[in-house]
């Protein structure tokens, strides 16, 4: 099973503090970008792998989705979503997404910023190929390959002054041990050849790549966000079963 | 124009002592995965921009091309080119990639580390698209985005004296000028979302993408490559014209 440091105390503690916990999809600064390679929501079965507080849920709901099945493997995650999210098409199950089987039927799988804690995510992309309608999407986001990559990860600075993110270990997949929030969260590293890869083989053909970082008008009125510029910290890909 | 750095002596005097000069596709550690991109070349009709000194062409060739053109915009190159390459099937042409525009009819469009000089990739693609049979295929390899990014290009190390190669201004695309083999050589930094989405634009799907670094079996061969797997020095793209 993958480790669920979401349930762990101080790292809860810590991750409910997040812009993105506070404020939702409004606190996530990709998600404007994120938006833009969803389909239509209105009529959609949507599944949440990794839905966290439910805030993408609800808003699906409201969106008009058909239904929605927010899956997560932190029990204090979903008691939450639970208490914040009461729309009537929202159903929450706790799972591992190592080897979580959706139903079928979805017009739409959505992940944020989980895939990367999956061991055997070549396995789930096929399973959730399979829960998808024909032509159905999937829509996710990781962390960037290059911010996964190091072995000691943090920005440094070049002969100028001006930041850098020292890459290493690229090439050489597989686990990575950060301290994010908690001391010990682990990560999987994979090369943006291998998502590709992954997703490929599974079934999908890739509709839309971005690396996202701060636009220069987010980063006007957000200056600390500057730095992320230099490196993006989030890889959104979309792709559809054929 | 590009900057045609390929027809500056001291320069071409370098570049000419390269591996890959004296060697040919043999002395290029990447060539045997680009390979594998590569649709089966009996019969086809060749086209290779930036053609060097013809060592694809020549291979096209002995591979049963039914014909080759080779481009680049180097005198040089292509005066040694003739020389070294002199199958009937091959012609070569001297032109600007930046406005050439190929003759209708090929089955393959082949380019090796030559589209990070151009400013205007985008026109080059679509006039290549446009030049290809149904069904036909680029296959090219540039520098990957993580070597073109930083401003000051060039290996450090992290805090256990592991190679690492820090990345810098990744989202900021343009001109970076760097010292190899001559100073104030000019290439177009890119990401691969716009690699990806200026395909796309031209008309290409996407068919394979490739972060080139050495195999752990050839840096067990040339101890000295090791590092190159701390990021990857190329990207290796494969698209088909629908």
């Amino acid at each position: 099973m993958t480790q669920n440091i979401y349930d762990d105390a101080s790292f809860f503690e810590n991750y409910s503090q997040l812009p993105r916990s506070v404020h939702g999809l409004a606190g996530a600064p990709e998600w404007g970008s994120l938006q833009e390679l969803l389909p239509r929501i209105r009529g959609l079965d949507v599944l949440d792998l990794g839905c966290g507080y439910g805030w993408f849920c609800r808003w699906a709901a409201e969106q008009g989705a058909r239904g929605v099945l927010g899956v997560d493997v932190s029990e204090q995650m979903l008691a939450r979503a639970r208490v914040m999210t009461q729309q009537a098409v929202i159903r929450y199950e706790r799972a591992d997404l190592e080897r979580f089987t959706p139903p079928a039927g979805f017009g739409l799988a959505y992940s944020s910023l989980a895939f990367h804690y999956l061991v055997d995510l070549g396995g789930l992309l096929k399973r959730v190929h399979d829960a998808l309608v024909p032509g159905g999407m999937l829509v996710c986001s990781v962390e960037h390959p290059m911010v996964t990559a190091p072995r000691h990860q943090g920005w440094s600075e070049d002969e100028s002054g001006l930041p850098t993110w020292p890459v290493g270990g690229y090439l050489d997949e597989g686990p990575r041990s950060t301290d994010w929030l908690a001391k010990g969260v682990i990560k999987q590293h994979r090369t943006i050849e291998t998502y590709l890869a992954l997703l490929s083989r599974a079934g999908f053909t890739l509709t839309c790549l971005r690396e996202w970082g701060p636009s220069p008008e987010q980063v006007a009125t957000n200056p600390d966000w500057a730095k992320e510029r230099n490196r993006p910290p989030f890889l959104l890909l979309s792709c559809r079963r054929a």
